[in-house]
């Protein structure tokens, strides 16, 4: 549906967008988008399972609410004009596949190291370790500690924790200042927390769903928009 | 424009997205978003700056391709039905305006303390503290130190980090084992920061607007539906 509307938001915070021209497109799931004339984010939007409320108000004012119990929120718009609408019986099977490598992984985690830890600086990338073969990303800490990261695409397994504490003790014979071990990946096998833990090293939950959003990249449009 | 279609991304990951019935929104600044019909969130977008060729293949199907160079992707789609198409002159100068005062964005951090940093485990929040005052927020990081998590909504100031020295050196006094101080502001005023480190204390950036999209409930409807 277009027209020209105002939109309220309530909930464990609130907004407000005054009168103007959007798109307002309601799914069979319950779920929300309220779009204007530019930037690919809504400016405001509600996940499924809202219930709807849509009235006259004195007589000429068309308002549309999409409320949530759980948080209790609400979402209110008030159309004076309505330029178009369109209903659409959607049929739609379709697979969605992403396809992210462990050499895209690395990459995102280059891009945004904050991925792993916050503070995080990268050194370099594929740093050749004499004998114990390559490690994924090194890098240096808030603290200013040095760090491996070692990178799994799949669940990572113990072979995984031996892989870092190889490249980890290659290193710390080489250097004369501390060194932490990062294991990433989007989970892990049975008895590699265990083993990680023993070996003094951290893991981080880094999907390849996370690093996907981070290589397609998305520009601020909608966040600086609130602050012109 | 809705109809039945496929969807292949390239950039510096890749997704495919296999035939089906789909809402294709084209907006003037050359964003795109495609919405299949549930969920809140787009299955492909393209921020702004699109460029977008069109043509027919085979003389019966339609390809629309939007293309960025920096960095380089391509979003392709291939229609062989094309249900509705429906084209919007939005005139829209309104203004939005979010509301998120100091105590949601401690809401917020308590929802997700990793805002604040990873790791990090909430105990209690506006723990009594003696003379000192209150303090906002208070946890336990991931070495087991405990964390006086100072929230200011606007730039600090000096007083800010002196009023989070207070209740760290209040709290120092109590326990016998290490205690870090954290402010978290949008932004420092000048001095600020030099006054934090020479205190020992951390700063971490935590904006309303982080706050709010926390606040607002979001659902990863698109990215379990990546994974059934």
């Amino acid at each position: 549906m277009a027209g020209n509307c105002t939109v309220n938001y309530e909930g464990r915070a609130a907004s407000k967008l005054t009168w103007g021209e959007r798109v307002l497109i309601i799914k069979a799931d319950g779920s929300v988008l309220i779009h204007r004339r530019s930037g690919y984010e809504p400016v405001n939007w509600q996940p499924p399972k809202c219930q709807f409320r849509a009235g006259l108000e004195d007589g000429k004012v068309l308002s549309i609410s999409a409320i949530r119990q759980e948080p209790k929120e609400s979402l209110k718009l008030l159309f004076d004009n309505v330029t178009a609408i369109m209903s659409l019986t959607l049929t739609d099977e379709g697979e969605f596949a992403m396809h992210v490598t462990e050499e895209q992984m690395k990459r995102a985690i280059m891009l945004d190291p904050s991925l792993v830890e916050p503070g995080l600086k990268l050194i370099s990338e594929e740093t050749k370790m004499g004998d114990s073969g390559f490690t994924d990303v090194y890098a240096e800490d808030a603290q200013g500690r040095l760090v491996v990261i070692e990178i799994k695409r799949n669940a990572a397994s113990r072979e995984a924790a031996l892989q870092l504490n190889r490249y980890v003790e290659t290193l710390r014979k080489r250097v004369n200042r501390p060194v932490r071990g990062i294991l990433t990946a989007p989970e892990l096998r049975s008895g590699t927390s265990t083993l990680l833990a023993k070996l003094g090293y951290d893991f981080k939950v880094v999907s390849p769903e996370k690093c996907f959003q981070i290589l397609k990249p998305r520009t601020d449009a909608r966040l600086t928009e609130f602050l012109r």
